[in-house]
């Protein structure tokens, strides 16, 4: 199991990233092939400092292999969803590949 | 479902590490009660650059409720693994408590 993480940082304005995120970015994202879930955390609390923590959102996008994931990211729906991605939180996201450890 | 969510920044030496985390850390934790789960990814690749992402490693841990968690993070145990971490990978972690959104 292959997954690509996306780490976002808290956004200015909350309300009108969670209407992008979840209207748009969201259903863009669900279109690329071989994607076969998506898991989006909400951050509520630094546990060390008891304050907001530097990331608001992830979104784990889970691939049966790292083979389907290059292929999800090269693929017509994969490059759409980059390029939303980039338009609404190019300067809040990083994005990594991943593998879960067994 | 609520979880704690530790990301981990690259560690000097990944060897020693991995050798604490899965040895000594990982037991530890697993021992928390009302840890209903523990998912760890190994970070590759930063998607943007093509290089070593800023993080090495996630481990979510997932309980039923966030009243779980607390009861969990409170008790001996929690109290336990957060004493390791802060010993083994203080400079290296960030621990956020988050929900999944459905």
């Amino acid at each position: 199991m292959a997954k690509v993480v996306a780490l976002y940082k808290q956004p200015k304005d909350k309300e009108q990233f969670d209407e992008h995120y979840f209207n748009v970015h969201g259903p863009i994202t669900a279109k690329i092939p071989g994607l076969r879930e998506m898991k989006v955390t909400r951050f509520n609390k630094n546990v060390m400092t008891g304050g907001e923590p530097e990331h608001y959102l992830m979104c784990e996008m889970i691939y049966d292999s790292m083979e389907d994931l290059k292929n999800g990211m090269r693929s017509d729906e994969g490059k759409a969803s980059g390029k939303d991605l980039m338009g609404f939180a190019g300067d809040l996201v990083t994005l990594m590949i991943g593998e879960e450890v067994e």
